[in-house]
C-alpha cells in the first residue's frame, strides 16, 4: 500500500484559493512542520486575504509563477478554469513535481490532462475530496473540512505509483479516508449521489416558487423543506460547470431517477396500497442502513 | 383576534400517543398548572410507557372512553385510523368539548368530520403542526417539538370562533406560530413542500440502490447525500397514508416538479450555458431568501 521512500513536502502550491483550496491551506498549516504554501488566484483580494489569515506564504495571479520550486501542486479551480490552467502549467511544472486536483468530475480532467500535460501526465493524480458545502469562497474555508470525509482518487494506468501514494498521504494526513476507483465509476456515482440531488433541489425550489411565490417559500423557513433544499443555495456558476462537465452521466442519472419517480407516481395514482408500501419500505430499509453507518439516532 | 372568555383546560384527551401526541403531552406537562391528560392508543405498551414517563394520567384503548369529561380532545392518529375514530366519537363527545387534530392532510379530515360529527362539527378545529421528523413513535417524543414551529389551522365557515381561539391558544402556549388558511390551500402547499420532497427522497434512494447497490449507498454515509435523503427513513405506512390522503394535490405537485426537472434536463442536454445559469440562479435567489429568514450562515 505504502511506497518505500517518503517525500517531505516543503513547498506546495495551491491553484485557486476558494472553499477547498483555502481549507486545504488551513488544514496543512495546522500540521507539524507545515509546508511553505504558495497560492495562485485570479483575484488579488483573495490572495491578500489568504495571506492575512496566515493560510499562505506567497501569492501569484499566474499559475506558472506559483508552481516554481514546488514539490506538490494542487489544482482547486472551478471546472471551467481547468483547461486554461493545465495548458499554462504543461511545460512549467518543476521536474518530479506531483500534480493533483480536486474537481468534482474526473473523466473530463483525466482527458484534459492526457491532452495537455505530455509526459508529466504520469505525475498527475486526479482526486476529489467529497467535502463541499452549499457555501463557497475562502470566507467559508475551515481547517477541519476534510476530517472524516472521503477523498476519491482516480488514477489511470499511466499514473506513477509513488505520486499516487504521496497524494494519498497528503489527504490521510488531514484525517480524510481515501478511496481509489476509475474516473468513469466516480463520475457515475457522483452523478447519482451528488449532481442529481442538486438538480432535484434546484427544480424543487423553482416548482414551489412558481406555484406559491416567494412569500410562501419564506413561510416554510422552519420546516423540513429548508433542509431538503439547502443545496439549491449552492453557487450556480460552479454547478452549471459541474453539470456540463458530467453531462452524459448526469442525464442518465436524471432519466433513471425519473423512471423511479414515474413508478411511484403510478402506484399512488392507482391507489395501490401494497405496492406503494413495498416501494417506500425498500427505500427506508436502504436508508436505515446508511443511518446505522452514520450512527444517526434510530 | 382573541375571544372574550378564556377557557381553562383542566382535562384534555389525546387520541394516539405517537411522536406528535406524545410530544404534545410532554409539552403540556411542562407548563404551569398542566391539565390532566387522558390518552388513547390501540397499543397497551405505548399507554403504559406514556404513563411511566409522566406524560399522561390515564389511558384507554377505546376513544369513546378516553374523551369522557374532557374539555379538549386532540386526534393524533395516523390518517388511516381517522375515519374509525371520528365515527366512534361522533355521539360520545362531551357537550361543549372542543375537538382538534394534527393530520398532515386537511381536506380529507374536514370532509370526514362533516360526514361523521353532525352538529359537533362546529367545535372541530382542523389543525396541522409542521413538526414531524423522520422518526416516529412515543420514543421520539420531545417536549420542545413545537417550539418555534408553525401550526396551520384550517377552519371552515361552520367552525365556532371560540373553539378556533382555544386551539390557537393551545399551540401558542407551546411556543408555536399559528397560521390559518383553507384546507385546500394547506394541502396544495404541503403537497409541494413536504409530500413531494418525500416522494423525491424515496425515489432517489431507490434509484441509487438500483444503480450502485447497498454497499455504495453505505459508502456515501459521510456525504451530503445523507442529508438529502434523510426523510426517506420516514415511516412507510404513515407516508403511504399521507400520499393517498392528498392524492390529487400530490400528483399535481409531482407533475409540476417533473416539468421543472425536464426543463433543466433539456438545457443541460443542449449545453445551453446562459439558460442553465439563469435557472440555477433563480432557484438560488429564492433559497437564499429562505436562508436569510432562518438566520443560516450566508
Amino acid at each position: 500500500m505504502h511506497g518505500g521512500h517518503v517525500m517531505t513536502v516543503e513547498r506546495l502550491s495551491i491553484i485557486g484559493i476558494g472553499l477547498i483550496g483555502g481549507s486545504l491551506a488551513a488544514a496543512l498549516k495546522q500540521g507539524r512542520a507545515p509546508p511553505r504554501i504558495v497560492a495562485c488566484d485570479c483575484d488579488h483580494n483573495t490572495l491578500e486575504k489568504a495571506r492575512r489569515l496566515g493560510l499562505t506564504d506567497a501569492g501569484h495571479t499566474e499559475p506558472e509563477h506559483a508552481v516554481a520550486g514546488s514539490q506538490l501542486v494542487v489544482l482547486a479551480v472551478p471546472p471551467s478554469a481547468m483547461p486554461g490552467v493545465l495548458r499554462s502549467l504543461a511545460t512549467r511544472l518543476p521536474a518530479d513535481c506531483i500534480l493533483t486536483d480536486v474537481a468534482s468530475v474526473k473523466g473530463q480532467v483525466v482527458e484534459l490532462a492526457a491532452r495537455s500535460l505530455g509526459e508529466a501526465v504520469a505525475r498527475f493524480v486526479p482526486g476529489h475530496p467529497l467535502a463541499g458545502t452549499e457555501r463557497s469562497g475562502i470566507e467559508a474555508a475551515r481547517a477541519d473540512l476534510f476530517r472524516g470525509r472521503r477523498v476519491i482518487l482516480t488514477p489511470t494506468p499511466q499514473t506513477d505509483l509513488q505520486a499516487l501514494q504521496e497524494v494519498r498521504k497528503l489527504w490521510e494526513g488531514l484525517g480524510a479516508v481515501v478511496d481509489e476507483m476509475e474516473a468513469a465509476a466516480h463520475d457515475r456515482i457522483l452523478a447519482a449521489t451528488s449532481h442529481l440531488p442538486h438538480v432535484l433541489a434546484y427544480s424543487l425550489v423553482r416548482m414551489v416558487l412558481e406555484q406559491e411565490g416567494q412569500g410562501s417559500l419564506l413561510r416554510h423557513a422552519a420546516s423540513g423543506f429548508a433542509d431538503t433544499t439547502r443545496i439549491a443555495a449552492s453557487d450556480p456558476c460552479l454547478w452549471r460547470d459541474i453539470f456540463f462537465a458530467n453531462q452524459s452521466a448526469l442525464l442518465a442519472a436524471i432519466d433513471a431517477f425519473s423512471a423511479r419517480l414515474a413508478e411511484l407516481r403510478s402506484v399512488i395514482e392507482a391507489g395501490d396500497d401494497a405496492e406503494t408500501l413495498a416501494l417506500l419500505r425498500s427505500a427506508k430499509q436502504a436508508r436505515d442502513g446508511l443511518a446505522a453507518a452514520r450512527g444517526e439516532r434510530a
